[in-house]
């Protein structure tokens, strides 16, 4: 197809990335490859040490360069408040909110019973002990409003409702929107507006 | 924002590409963190790899690992025939369609009164001197369907018309059209019916 095999191998991994195609990745790399030191060796080295460094944190499942990620591990943040999110992209989107300053909890996704997944194949049972082994005195369902992430909501308050005050984002999350999606002050509204369950 | 500096600067740089933005950014590098030795790996050794081979053919414009391409080098490739492009992504597309066994060269753009682009800003006079120094029975033109690309197809046909046989792709490509749009059926049977000029 193209002229050479390194750049053509270059291609088939780019078009392999979420939202790029085969001719969006040839557009890519062509423009990678005109700018040269600008773009294309400063990404082939952060993506190394990414590579090389980038960690799932054992306490929370948020991504980080150590076993306990910054924000477990940053004393400026709240202890007793964890809000638990999906995903790490989820966590994300929370923090470009900036209305929350405890700790996070990020389950890797949700229960479905169309998928097999169960609570041992998300970080629940984690959840559970760090409530017993941490003083919370709150945890917030920051989880999707789709079926799966209310299923899931209700099956950890469930299990949690006897042990510790709990609460969901209200206010401004649409019916079947995602976090990741919504703007920095819609997000911070419903965490304000949050309602006990 | 996010996690750590190294992610946040992994992600800083995935914005920069073309058709990614900061949201869609995030979401390639989390995909990539998840992937890690699948894709992100590969992908930091491919880029370095291009980054340190890739160059720009002396003879012709496109790009590839060595001095002079693998299309200018081809022995099983017919000499005498040049078909004139705008950028390297209309060579691939042309490769794709696997119609032209000839030899290329790429411009590097189209003339522009707008941009003040003029010849020498692209590889016309390369053009010129292929043309007396290789024995070239015809050059076809092969730019896009835009005025900027007819206005440069009708300056290099005055230089050359003169001088060799040229010819234009036909049918096939629509008004306003774009070569790297098409499909590959569409730029073959476009090229079977040139026309001359
Ligand atoms: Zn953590
Ligand atoms: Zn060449």
């Amino acid at each position: 197809m193209s002229s050479t095999s390194e750049i053509d191998a270059l291609i088939d991994l780019m078009a392999r990335l979420p939202g790029l195609g085969p001719r969006s990745a040839r557009r890519a790399v062509l423009h990678l490859i005109r700018q040269r030191g600008r773009l294309l060796q400063p990404l082939a080295g952060a993506m190394a040490e990414v590579a090389e460094k980038a960690r799932e944190c054992l306490n929370c499942g948020n991504v980080g360069t150590s076993d306990i990620c910054d924000i477990c591990t940053d004393e400026t943040r709240a202890n007793g408040q964890i809000c638990v999110v999906e995903d790490v992209a989820d966590l994300w989107a929370m923090e470009r909110g900036g209305a929350f300053r405890g700790r996070y909890h990020v389950l890797g996704g949700t229960l479905s019973a169309l998928d097999a997944v169960g609570p041992e194949d998300l970080r629940i049972p984690k959840l559970m002990d760090r409530v017993t082994a941490e003083t919370i005195s709150e945890v917030i369902l920051a989880l999707n409003a789709t079926v799966d992430g209310q299923t899931t909501a209700h099956y950890i308050a469930d299990r949690l409702e006897s042990r510790v005050a709990l609460s969901s984002l209200a206010q401004g999350v649409p019916i079947g929107g995602e976090l990741d999606y919504l703007d920095d002050g819609t997000i911070s509204a419903a965490l304000s507006a949050r309602k006990r369950l």
